[in-house]
């Protein structure tokens, strides 16, 4: 029905005949003229009816916004003065010569402009619509070369592409499971899998070796502005490779996807530990275009008459750091309070700060609500080690490390955002070293990554000796401060796999419960095997600069877990639910209104 | 940790250095040698290891079947003697210098021979053993290679891959869905979709013009061997495009597939409309290996004094058809017997059958039951129609049209199989022009592809008219007598869609419930559309040779929907259930033993 997209048409095709078929972007009649803007999923081309073909003119006159029309007409090159530079097709017109109208439109119940003030909810229970507006539209298919840039490289790199069960037992990430009542076996249900890391583990002892999967993961979670209920890893496990050569590997992907589909060299990821992530940036997931960093001062502080930073300062668990903002003197009052506001949810309990106003005047040229509690030596030294300058804005974070750690990294954060501090467009990295486990709140240890990551160059014996000085032979790839996927080498024996689950406090009943197959399954000669998942939505968003990750979806659901334009979920045929062997409890105030 | 994969090792290899690792698919000590049969996902290879390396040779005793090994060593020209045409690698052998034991075996609970005999429960329960066995390591490594090729043609012609939701609203497919309880919205369920058809739908709308999705779908079916739960789709829907062309594009990606993975031409598809599909084969998914053909008799026996016969040739609705089997006149009554009570299971009453022992011998040179009833004029011009030769059996299906095409039908691929008649490996053909709509049991309509297939060539107006008239604009693949893929042109107007909501009598008010989203859709300007849908566990299955679908899926279900590998279904923890606003059923017996 097309000889060609509308956005395809250039200059070349001066004086051709072509036929197109879209839908109407925009239709002007311009003294006795229409210009017809047609819009297919490829871009914009304008087409010029004058009345010396008085029957199409005629259609042409009647057409509205999102009629589905198909044309024929000559390109012809625009005058100069009519160019059009922010259009791909600008330099060209096409001369109408049939119109047929495909189907009509009803007036729309949504706003089709780029800069639409239709309601997140509006835009989905209208999705159809919604994806036909082109930033919209170019981001859907941005996604899909996205996926078909990554398959191409995994084919050619001898991964295999292998489906895993999405009706399948509860899986052990630690979010909320979705589950699915089985018919057959009342009472009992499937999972949605939160990952398929139990199934790529298995596929590794089937002897696979290269595995990977884009597919769609579940978690019942509360939702956030980032979060969906189903979302799309890009799911690699690898045997026989160290976790150096799983992260050359991907790190190799992902250059190659930044390569071909926006022109930029990601250049070699550093890595960078755990420890030393969180020491100068406060956070696992650092975004290396913000210069600023934390500065340890606890030992110039050691000996300060204020609790507040001495007790911290000689705290083994304590820290002291600060952040020096440059320019960051001209904050008011009340914006600093708002830093401080920010700061507490985060957990620090305040926020002292101080203003640098004149560097060369001494303790005359500093402005500080502690500088009180502070001698002229210290100062000195504090702005010394902070290599502070005059106008420049030092804050202060003393408390429990891990505390110090939240808050200062959100500081960062937001002063790098609010200065305007951020350097450079893509700034990759590699977070290594991560420890096994860490503390909960009950004293017990979580693991960090997984229950299936293995230490680094331990033994079983060891690791249960002292398990939170392990460090976990995991990986995480960060960009511009988010969390691109993260992986690491799994456990492939028996005995470690069961002395992490002892020290997770999983009882051994429980384990077998759980993953008695995985422990049986490490009985028959597991190969070494390492991992690795990439979250594609964040990818996609990042690459297209959404700012949400609904925008890279097609259909999403909304923040309560609901699709507007299907009224998804709904109510079940009772006798559904007999077969499946459930009920639904009335609430409370259900029972009352049928009493 | 290695050099290449076992399978890659070949004579130009002679005389360097290789390192493998794999799995001890067998080793023998043969007369103070040791043979290694190393195997990895690529192949075999076999490992030499001689007495002169004291203690790499008693590692070698060592090993037992499914250690996962690394070895070192020097490939080595097999003597002539000794070249095994049967293995990939049979003209070499590695001399073994080194070897390591990655991981051990414990004794495994599977025999893991070509020609196995575990049950299909042991083999799912350790299916991650099972899947280590070369047949079936084959199969799956061949999936991933269909679904790259699939992929490549597609993203090579302009398609979209595109991800519809898991968690969405119950599919208008007509099988049982499978129900996902919602958290937020309590008493509510979300389905999982039996086919993406919907959103492909919608993704026309939004103007995205090619889609396809290698997807799951869901079908809580009472299984049969060839059905699972989840199953794979390759989905495709397209814009602007007709009947003819979505056929020779998905042709031609069929066609390429064959090619590339089997090397095997299809050729050119031929096309036959459902019509003549049942008049000569008695099936919509005709195998056309099979040389036989259902010959239609009525018209010879309207005057026969034999009601059996006379009726069906003298209704409307009725059918007389005839087999005639090379070679048939040789199968025993007890055969014929056989024959007749599986035309039974297909709703004949009985099969009446004439062997033609010898043929120039007249009326005494034929042997059948029904010979009485008809005269030798008649016997003659049976014979003649049926072009029947001495030896041959002449099988008679008469009864309603449908019932004799089914029985017949069914006689045709079972005489197939017995006599040994089938020609050629592959023959496709599309099949066309079926009737829009199939009456029901209860004297209503049914709609034969599902409700939003397009007519051909008709209004709605013609359409509520005469609907038992209408031929929609659908189309399968069929390839060896199954059924690779189907779709249709779709109805892209909602008076259509209405009418036909309406014809399959679907109250306003519950179209407007299940699809007032699609009928909404349809207002703003959807252009017309057409796709297709392809089963790809069923085309890797035919690919493959494999016997059941279980046999290219790497983790499938049992026939009663469980996994024997992960225990799923399984309880759920009861404040979950809390959480989901449901409860569990509890069966009479059960509360009998808790009373």
């Amino acid at each position: 029905m097309r000889s060609q997209y509308c956005g395809d048409v250039n200059k070349s095709h001066v004086g051709q005949e072509v036929t197109l078929v879209g839908w109407v972007n925009r239709s002007r009649d311009l003294g006795g003229v229409v210009f017809l803007d047609l819009r297919d999923r490829e871009g914009i081309i304008q087409v010029v009816y004058d009345p010396d073909l008085p029957e199409v003119f005629d259609v042409a006159s009647s057409l509205r916004s999102e009629f589905c029309v198909q044309i024929k007409g000559v390109v012809s090159a625009r005058p100069d003065s009519q160019i059009n530079d922010k259009m791909r097709t600008g330099e060209i017109e096409i001369l109408g010569k049939e119109l047929t109208i495909l189907n009509s439109s009803a007036p729309l119940p949504i706003n089709m402009d780029k800069n639409q003030h239709n309601t997140e909810e509006q835009r989905l229970k209208y999705r159809y619509l919604d994806l036909r507006r082109p930033e919209m539209a170019e981001r859907i298919i941005f996604r899909a070369k996205v996926t078909s840039v990554v398959r191409r490289f995994l084919d050619g790199n001898g991964f295999l592409d292998i489906e895993t069960p999405i009706l399948t037992k509860a899986t052990p990430e630690g979010a909320r499971d979705y589950l699915v009542p089985s018919r057959t076996y009342k009472g009992q249900f499937f999972a949605l899998p939160q990952s398929p890391q139990l199934f790529k583990q298995l596929l590794m002892m089937s002897g696979f070796d290269r595995y990977y999967q884009i597919v769609k993961c579940f978690r019942d979670e509360d939702l956030r502005a980032d979060r969906q209920p189903e979302f799309t890893q890009i799911d690699i496990e690898t045997s026989f490779m160290s976790s150096a050569q799983v992260m050359d590997k991907t790190e190799e992907m992902m250059r190659s996807l930044f390569k071909e589909l926006l022109d930029v060299d990601l250049g070699e990821f550093p890595k960078m530990t755990f420890a030393e992530a969180m020491r100068r940036f406060g956070s696992d997931k650092p975004d290396l275009r913000n210069p600023l960093e934390l500065i340890d001062v606890a030992d110039l502080l050691t000996d300060v008459d204020f609790k507040v930073f001495q007790g911290p300062a000689t705290d083994p668990e304590g820290r002291v750091a600060v952040l020096c903002i440059p320019g960051g003197a001209k904050l008011s009052r009340k914006q600093l309070d708002q830093y401080a506001k920010y700061a507490t949810i985060y957990g620090a309990k305040g926020l002292a700060w101080m203003k640098v106003n004149e560097l060369d005047k001494g303790l005359e040229g500093i402005q500080s609500p502690v500088l009180k509690f502070l001698n002229e030596d210290v100062v000195k030294a504090l702005l010394e080690r902070t290599k502070a300058k005059s106008g420049d804005l030092i804050l202060f974070g003393a408390d429990k490390a891990n505390i110090v750690a939240e808050a200062m990294g959100a500081l960062r954060i937001k002063a790098g955002e609010d200065f305007d501090l951020l350097k450079g467009d893509w700034k990759p990295l590699w977070v290594v070293d991560f420890p096994m486990f860490e503390p909960t709140s009950d004293g017990g240890l979580h693991a960090m990554h997984h229950p299936f990551t293995a230490p680094s160059g331990m033994t079983p014996e060891q690791l249960e000796a002292d398990p939170t000085a392990a460090i976990s032979d995991a990986y995480d790839m960060v960009l511009n401060g988010c969390e691109l996927g993260g992986g690491s080498v799994r456990i492939h024996n028996s005995e470690m796999q069961t002395a992490v689950f002892r020290i997770l406090g999983i009882e051994e009943e429980e384990a077998n419960e759980k993953f008695g197959f995985l422990l049986e399954a490490l009985r028959y000669g597991t190969p070494p095997h390492a991992g690795l998942a990439f979250g594609l939505d964040r990818i996609v968003m990042l690459m297209t600069g959404a700012s949400s990750i609904r925008d890279v979806m097609a259909f999403p659901k909304t923040t309560t877990a609901a699709c507007p334009l299907t009224n998804a979920p709904g109510f079940a045929n009772p006798e559904q639910l007999v077969e499946l062997g459930i009920s639904v409890i009335e609430s409370e105030e259900e029972k009352e209104v049928s009493e």
